[in-house]
């Protein structure tokens, strides 16, 4: 009796490590990566605008839109790109559609007196833009800023 | 005798594969994270340092400064923001007050002909902010660079 | 008989948990770290590019060239750094025989309708620049945008 558990003991410590050896091996290099990215848009500069708008594509079309999860984070004095007003308003439109997903920044917009209704319709808001550039790269999002 | 050997090293074993279970599962997300943030200041530019100084409250301000590291590390053109004439001076007092570490790059200083005496008091000192800027990335902080 | 089975069994479980403890520990801070580091260039703006490169050399100066792989990745506004005609030719040469990597954007290259023998010459290619950057920081590599 007292061998069968050791034995059991034995088999089901084997089969726990191995599954471990197996799950360490996967934290490494995996074939088909899925990427993960956050652009940041701070600046009050419409070409900045634009540059931000293109990288976002230009990854969608070289590793495949399906392969890659694309967000915008505009504060600060980069605001402005996410206004109705947005000289760049169509290009946001477009590229929603192609699902990147657009943040505005509540901090900010409460700083220049903002209210969603001065905002370009279906971007999405957080309380700190800062806080979600930092909370994505501790989840292994990549950085970009523009 | 042997037998009571074989128990006991079954039960070391299956308690420091647990052990090691337990400490796979902390890898992954955990409920009350704990953030870094290492935040670049290289431009000559009083709006981006204000902005940075911004950025490093508005994080505190969000997820409690207990629950946050912020660094801000000025290098190249952004030195002045560190130099004892800063138009941003009494703000940095405050920020560090609130237990941001204010870092100037060794490296700059030398290249500007700069020397502590030159610099605001109580700010802290790196050989070279890039290889900072670096090693905190390494180490897991999340960078911004506003 | 099944006695030296189960020692065996215990034995080879002890010592793959142990392995898998070491290798676990690997995963921590290690003594002599090799860092790796994706500079990105996207202004065009020669003092941005005067910036980048002396951040590259002075990460070398400081960990040692042979303790840090450094790769610079120059596009949209950028590209002007790594045309033929770029006001850094000579020290983008230097900087490669240090031993930096030094790549331009393919996209950025087709957009502006510039061809390889518009570029300096021995610099690297990549489809994408941006691509290139978000599977660095993958990878592993910090980033830098200066």
């Amino acid at each position: 009796m007292k061998r069968r558990i050791f034995a059991q003991a034995a088999a089901a410590t084997l089969s726990a490590t191995f599954l471990i050896a197996v799950e360490a091996q996967n934290t490494g290099a995996t074939p088909q990566k899925h990427h993960k990215i956050v652009i940041q848009v701070s600046d009050a500069d419409p070409a900045k605008w634009n540059l931000a708008l293109n990288n976002a594509k230009n990854l969608q079309d070289d590793v495949g839109a399906a392969n890659v999860d694309v967000e915008i984070v505009a504060y600060g004095p980069g605001i402005g790109m996410l206004k109705l007003e947005s000289a760049t308003g169509s290009r946001i439109a477009d590229t929603m559609k192609a699902n990147v997903k657009v943040i505005a920044c509540e901090n900010t917009m409460r700083g220049q007196k903002l209210s969603k209704d001065d905002m370009l319709p279906a971007i999405s808001y957080v309380p700190a833009g800062v806080t979600e550039i930092m909370k994505k790269q501790g989840e292994g999002w990549a950085y970009l800023r523009p």
